[in-house]
């Protein structure tokens, strides 16, 4: 990548004139979050500048955030700071609670089996980055030391050498549960469903963030609950004077959200903000579902705490699975149920017995030889680099209108078009061109709301195809915005 | 066995005296089924009798229907109408529906998994007996075949190939149903669960054999339904008389049973009764949920219809699963939900998205390479031993007055003391006594009836240990009913 010698511009001085360049380089995504910078001396030479203004120029793009210096190495383009589309705004759903509308979603989440998509629709990991191998070779291996365990009935509450071992990784997310209080599950999704129906009768009232992951959704509509949409920060989660406002009015049963790198806004609560919650609980003296499947998959720094961490009456109801970091396909996912423990067990006991034995097995072997850590770190760098170029991508196909979220976690992307937008067209339009997404609308308690978004995951590996079905997206998305221009025109 | 010569009887004649004599040894239990009868020859020269007074006696014991002649090889004792125990009467629980008070259930089965306890309480099948060494064979092999399907999310279906094998089974009880009109669950319990969450709202009534699965009393508690308990025969089944009554009501929104070797009765209705049932649920509008995880458990002859052979409105949600045949430990059972189909696989797809995939490989697999039907063979010869002889331990040890049902399928017992007679207390004093069963409270609706009876597990292989338990259970009845008396004389 060599460069050409800078025109002149008398306005600016000389090493402003070759940050602004290198800036350039970054934003347009020539250079790569993690990309080493030119040597000072590679530069000096393709730009005739000297050493000292090369210098200022890398320590002007050190001060705008840009890059960082590693001693003994040179620069870097830095991971977190990159110049990333323009986010969304807070949301503000309706203020009232609602029925559950959301026929869309098992339409959407039918076509993740389609091997002939692009799959941007359904939040699927991606397969090629779990340890599928070990997995399977760990189930053999529990299956000769257990041949007739793996196969007897179980207890509701699931293996006890599980149980230890999910109480353990707890602790990573700040919260010291015993082995006994937790509850193997069907995934989170059972977790969640056995939550809300431990807590509620039909026609309560849940308050939820807004968008909201449509499984979420479909457990409130399957139980008879009403949804109380909350509006909800891109990044910092669901408005607490929003919750608060609402707790007072009584109307409220419970409170359902996802606390770190939500799905699909990608938001992440920070502490004093969950350790807040806990106290609008405790004083509303409500219960609090909180779906942290999501929290290992941070991309930089310790793993966020769980809002259960912060719990200090036993209110919160923990659900979480290694769907999205070892296997979805196990079916393995557990809950912590607070004081609403016995209730959440019978209740699996009464709904389907207890989790596939096999499955219990193989997750307990993983979690306990030692290599989840190690995988999760090369997990989160991968889906964090993904992610990256991902939104780097939008920023470069899609129309300069295009508002996205910045994660620092998991694996979803939530855009925002202008209003009037229509997503669930270009939901069509993308699918007759092999590409799946999942339209606002399935985030919509109410299905009135988001019609102009629209979620995509991020847990792709990059691939020229990959690259065209972004730009085509952005074709099919400035294209659309083209015609609605030309309509309110007239 | 040497007989000693016969006591002149002059009321008798001699052949009917030598037929009673062999009766005796019969229904005592010295002469067991499948036994061999002593040789006419021999028993000529035991007895000082003719060849022509044993070969009438021998003709009488035929008439009798307690000997078969096998050509070129004797007689022996008929498997069938062995002397048992007497049976219970049919049913009579209280005429209304009732909310479900099940507290006991979630205790005794949690006894299930105590390796301290002779297990003759929950309805576990006989480890031993069941193909575990070949299952975990093709886990293994499905994996290696499969890497990343077992991992991936699947259909809220279950796999294809999955459906396939189990449409196939279900052709063989009279079942066609196309396998796109089947969904995969962990196990039929959660089947029952999606039927009733189906059909039902909550405060509901739901018309039920009396005794009851309590697994099923446990899904109506959890959704909140009410149950109407009607009488039933302990071979027949529900009584449809009392059914039509109730449906003439209105009162009945579903009907829900065990057709084939009921759990806890063990009643088998016959294909007439099964037709009539089917032409009442179209004469007044209403579903069925059949349960026929037994039905592969027959001991003689082909395994019975199921009700939904006789389905003409596609108004018969069947469920069943392999847990009595295969492994409870894999969690694989499936529902034809007929009419409702669509409506179950979304609510499947709620609750926990789909059912574990390795596990569903692994029973496809076994379905698909043959060894069913041989392997069903062998353990419904190895059932249908082991119930009878504990039928005839139970006949030994118990009292006089115990009543014992008659399966001709399944693994279960339904024992029937006098009235006043405390299975509870018998069951907490045999628990100290280190045997586990299940007292019939368990089984009522109402938590009122069937305190005087008790279900045994006869899926247990054949022991001392199992043989002095059931002497100690005869015991501790004998003791209990002997006290009552005493009581009563006061």
């Amino acid at each position: 990548m060599p460069l050409s010698p800078l025109p002149l511009s008398p306005q600016q001085v000389l090493y402003e004139q070759v940050a602004n360049r290198l800036q350039q380089l970054i934003t347009d995504g020539t250079l790569k979050p993690g990309d080493r910078l030119p040597s000072v001396r590679k530069l000096r030479a393709q730009l005739s500048v000297s050493t000292s203004t090369v210098m200022e120029a890398y320590r002007l793009l050190e001060d705008r955030g840009l890059v960082v210096v590693r001693p003994q190495s040179g620069y870097y383009v830095k991971q977190t700071t990159l110049q990333l589309p323009q986010e969304p705004t807070p949301t503000a759903p309706p203020r009232h609670a609602t029925d559950i509308d959301i026929s869309l979603a098992f339409e959407v989440m039918s076509l993740m089996r389609d091997p002939g998509l692009i799959q941007l629709g359904a939040a699927l990991p991606d397969l090629a980055m779990l340890p599928l191998a070990q997995l399977n070779r760990l189930m053999g291996k529990v299956l000769r030391e257990e041949p007739t365990l793996a196969h007897g009935y179980g207890s509701p509450l699931g293996l006890s050498t599980l149980r230890a071992e999910l109480a353990k990784r707890m602790l990573d997310a700040g919260c010291s549960v015993h082995p006994d209080q937790l509850v193997v599950t069907n995934g989170a999704n059972e977790a969640i469903y056995l939550c809300l129906q431990a807590l509620t009768q039909p026609g309560d009232t849940v308050a939820i963030e807004s968008p909201t992951y449509f499984a979420m959704l479909e457990a409130l509509k399957c139980l008879g609950l009403k949804a109380l949409a909350l509006p909800t920060h891109p990044r910092e989660g669901i408005s607490l004077p929003h919750l608060e406002e609402a707790l007072q009015t009584g109307e409220v049963k419970v409170v359902m959200l996802v606390s770190n790198f939500n799905n699909p806004l990608g938001s992440c609560m920070d502490d004093r903000k969950k350790k807040r919650l806990v106290e609008l609980l405790n004083q509303y003296d409500r219960p609090l579902i909180e779906d942290d499947v999501y929290g290992d998959l941070c991309f930089a720094g310790t793993r966020p705490k769980a809002i259960k961490a912060f719990d200090t009456e036993n209110r919160v109801l923990y659900c979480a699975s290694v769907s999205k970091t070892l296997s979805p396909g196990l079916r393995v996912g557990w809950c912590a149920g607070g004081r609403h423990h016995s209730d959440i067990a019978h209740r699996k006991s009464m709904i389907n017995q207890h989790t596939a034995v096999p499955a219990q097995l193989t997750v307990a072997a993983f979690l306990a030889n030692g290599g989840y850590d190690r995988h999760l770190r090369q997990l989160r760098r991968t889906y964090h680099e993904q992610m990256l170029r991902i939104q780097q991508t939008i920023r470069a196909y899609f129309p300069a209108e295009t508002c996205v979220t910045r994660p620092t976690g998991g694996h979803v992307l939530w855009l925002e078009m202008p209003k009037g937008f229509d997503a669930l067209r270009l939901y069509k339009e993308a699918l007759t061109a092999g590409i799946a997404i999942a339209p606002g609308v399935m985030f919509s308690a109410s299905g009135q709301c988001y019609g102009n978004c629209f979620r995509l995951n991020t847990a792709v590996a990059w691939s020229d195809e990959l690259e065209q079905a972004l730009q085509t997206l952005g074709l099919l998305a400035k294209k659309q915005l083209a015609e609605q221009l030309l309509r309110e025109d007239h």
